[in-house]
């Protein structure tokens, strides 16, 4: 099988990822859609790439006979292309927040804008594997996770279902990510001289991905304490979360929760007790590094989880969803 | 009045920052000491700098009629020169871990060795001018707050002291620095390719500066958890400290906290409601910025608190010390 | 004294320096102009900087009693700008490219546009104390000179009084800036993510700094090869220069033609043979360091020049003529 | 079939690049080669690595059935490993500059030290396959080229071949490298703070990889002035290449040169007409980037040349040497 795979927005850091991804995938090859006009900033190579181009409408789709396409755009555009395209008879994998908070209510209250497509809302599957297998690899639309939220679901939810958390006390999530996770455009905020030997905490207690978890974990919005701060390099988030656990006698039976849980998977790797991955271990990876430490006298615990927010946090968990959708093997093209 | 100022270990990051504001007060003037043999680390000057060089002994002390000498050294250094600099008439401000947590049994619990000058350990001011300016002012030895407890117990203490915290929730601070925090030395772990483009967790919830905390706080080691983080850039701590205040009704009260017991404060800087500082407003400034967020609906608070490690995280804080024991101004050289 | 000194284009780094320099200098009060609309980019202080900002108007001017204008502008606003300030009774001191090349003629074919103040352009001088110190000393316009031509001139300059360069066989300068020098400005090629971990060059032979170069040292374009190129750091200039010195018999004669030159000059640090300085020995400083190395047994030369870009590049450098140009100390306020 | 690839020296950037490249090869196997004792500097994950660990011993050699080992180790090291290595059966592929030199003089004079196997020596190929490829293709120990001499030789050899280049007015070839060339090890020179918001040039006209650039380009000293410089990034090497071109007209016929002379090499790109590569290009690819600038009205040229010191600079270009001694596709595992 060969998967023809639409990129919308492939100029981007998520997208040029994809393309990247794609390239090296058996079973998949890219097709760039273009989506709007935007000049170009690379020096020019005398032999360009080979991936192919096509403009962005349902005809094009059609008659480029694509599998499905690839949404690293903003919601609003991801509202406007996702009904053409699954007319055209494309599966959709959506990286905006456009379809990520199940109802439309939710999506004005923290995107402030309308959701003008609320049946596709309703049916869009979100796309975290290790929750959400069975049903992603029936869906039409897939709305690929946060890159916040991957890296704290994975590391919060196995410790919900397992009842460890004091949630009366409440659980804070301090994370960082590299600065690519703000997109790749131009602004002041994002120069370089602005970011570099900086480091700087933004949207502290609001930031648009906190529901995103809240319906994941099942923690209310009152229990969870969540700052989004930025590094001063490329890619990559780590989230430090801090919680107390009452009934966990010992490091080990916490680390354990996540054994249990997590035996299976082939993108969650844990850490020797001691031990908390940094940025590196996870770095152009697919892979979700988690560790723990604990205090066994006074029960509090930290568990430190680590992605590539390009990889995990977006492309790579698209193409996980991908080899889902279609049948294939579920690490094809990411290991 | 000009004093003479004595610097050991003036080649380390935190040495070399003393020269240098030392040779920029006005009524100041920085002696190098030798403490033993050290290679130069830069390329050579035709005229290099006119500090002058003394051995490290007390007689040496004596004859250059230092005023004052600061220990830029590991503890068990400050230990051993300790008692002979006071002997030959110095004051001591001591930049190392040795005599700030007041009892030989804490010192040997997180320093992993015995405490060989208990009386000192016991005269020993702990140099935090904003809580203990009238103890510093009088002071011999004068023990240096360390980086990360500055940083926190300037955040903390005040909510302490207000009674906003709910204590039984617990505190959380997780506190960001950049690698000049580590010393300056050879090491693999700080090497610059371990260190680029990452970022790591160490000493979670068993950092040696927790017992600083806790002593200028108030607050007990179960109600306190603590991360301290390597950042890929110079200078600067950065701590997000987060907790619940049951008591507070709004953002504004919470500032007020600060703003009551600060007003008077010359290193102490707040920030507008809806702003926190970032690592860039601190650094190379002798400042404290603090900024805080509040979530009334909840009773969720975060308070961020940034300096620069090598200022008011040492060499300032330490000249700042110097003014107050000299009955000099006390922003004097630091503004 | 107490000068009134005005900046135009605050918001900028080498305004921002400018501002700093300036609070830090005795005889010296900065005055913000407002010149256009912008939004500021950085969180709120409670209690904000004291410096006052009045329009950038002639009648504002007067009123304000400035002695001088610092013009921290494109060369577009400089042009406009500079008549009325003059006419206003203060001295300008500009830091753009708008008044550096002498003729019209010139100023066309570099920076493509017509210069519409041929008399303005005629009086004023290049503001390299080093070399036009007495013109400096009576201008009431001064051109500051660019980063770039800055540490060439001073690193080539003297070569060329003293003949000792083979201008046959060319002299190459290969220039690296950090990223400050490409201005504060929302730009793609200047976000964080295209910067960090890259190198790049641009404008590769030619540069606009090029003719700056030749009308100070005197050299031919054809014997002046010249490459700027952008490091992934905030701030500094290193250029390392190349010629064939045939008549040079040592690497110390070489240096000697250094030292005869500044002898006096209080802003250039020359290195012991077999050293060159690197970027950090100059950061925040307004030296110029200078280092040799030659091979007597083939007559290759290289000569490595680093500056600050925004300091003796720019702000400081401006600084340096305002204290000429007032009757001040040179070096007051920049040591 | 499947190689089995000895890794003496994994545990180093290069080391750790040939192991990470081996692993995707889909003829070849890494083998860990125990060479002596270390430590390891990562955190422990649960699961580890699979790669297998043997000593590095003839015997090991032998009972592992090694068809290759890679050193990646210093030069005396690859001198006392290498007999034995060969005799035991396996090819040996040697990232040092033990044998890179040709002669135990050259190798005395740049190493400053004895050449203990001149047998060896005189067998080794030197392994740029662009101009030695049929030699790689039998030879037993295949010599692998310094990072800086691959970016240069690839770039300046086509030149030498095609005598564009005035020699009279030399060449300048001003190279600057990533940390990462610099090994990994605890050194205060490449810590963190030492090298983060630096550039430094060392090594100025007498760096050890001079004599690879002379041996393959034809070039003599006298005409050759090369400068290495340290980035504050971790991988990749940039050459700034300046020369007269007397009989070269256009930079279209400078561009031809390299068109001609690569036009069936997988590794090489050319970039279109004033455009020249940045270091972003290459990175964590076997490419080796050209562009040119060509000033018709002077004859001044400059050449840029892109590579990244961990592949094509060393493990990349290693495993290309693999392939063409094991009769494998050239590009198998790099592209």
């Amino acid at each position: 099988m060969l998967l023809r795979a639409g990129i919308v927005g492939f100029r981007g850091y998520g997208g040029a990822e994809l393309v990247a991804l794609l390239h090296k995938h058996p079973h998949a090859e890219p097709v760039l859609m273009e989506h709007r006009e935007e000049t170009e900033h690379a020096p020019k190579l005398r032999k360009p790439s080979l991936t192919p181009r096509i403009r962005c409408t349902a005809d094009a789709v059609r008659e480029a006979k694509l599998d499905v396409v690839f949404l690293a755009t903003p919601p609003e555009a991801s509202l406007d292309l996702t009904p053409g395209l699954l007319d055209a008879g494309a599966k959709v994998i959506d990286l905006s927040g456009a379809f990520r908070l199940r109802t439309p209510e939710r999506y004005k209250a923290w995107y402030k804008a309308e959701h003008t497509q609320p049946a596709l809302l309703a049916e869009a599957v979100y796309g975290l594997p290790e929750f959400y297998r069975e049903r992603v690899k029936t869906a039409r639309l897939i709305s690929n996770p946060g890159c916040y939220p991957t890296a704290a679901n994975l590391a919060i939810r196995p410790l919900m279902d397992a009842h460890v958390i004091d949630r009366t006390a409440g659980i804070v999530c301090d994370a960082k990510s590299g600065t690519s996770g703000a997109g790749r455009k131009a602004s002041l905020s994002n120069s370089f001289c602005e970011v570099d030997e900086n480091f700087s905490a933004y949207s502290v207690l609001n930031h648009r991905h906190v529901p995103e978890v809240l319906l994941t974990s099942g923690l209310l919005e009152a229990e969870f304490s969540f700052t989004a701060q930025l590094l001063p390099l490329d890619r990559g988030i780590l989230e430090t979360i801090y919680f107390r656990a009452p009934g966990i006698t010992s490091a080990a039976s916490l680390l354990k929760v996540y054994e249990d849980r997590y035996a299976d998977e082939p993108f969650i790797r844990l850490y020797e007790l001691g031990n908390v991955p940094d940025l590196r271990a996870v770095q152009r990876t697919n892979f979700c590094d988690i560790g723990v430490k604990f205090d066994p006298a006074t029960g509090r615990a930290v568990v430190v989880s680590a992605i590539d927010n390009l990889v995990k946090g977006a492309a790579g968990q698209a193409i996980q969803n991908m080899n889902l959708a279609f049948g294939l093997k579920e690490t094809e093209g990411l290991l």
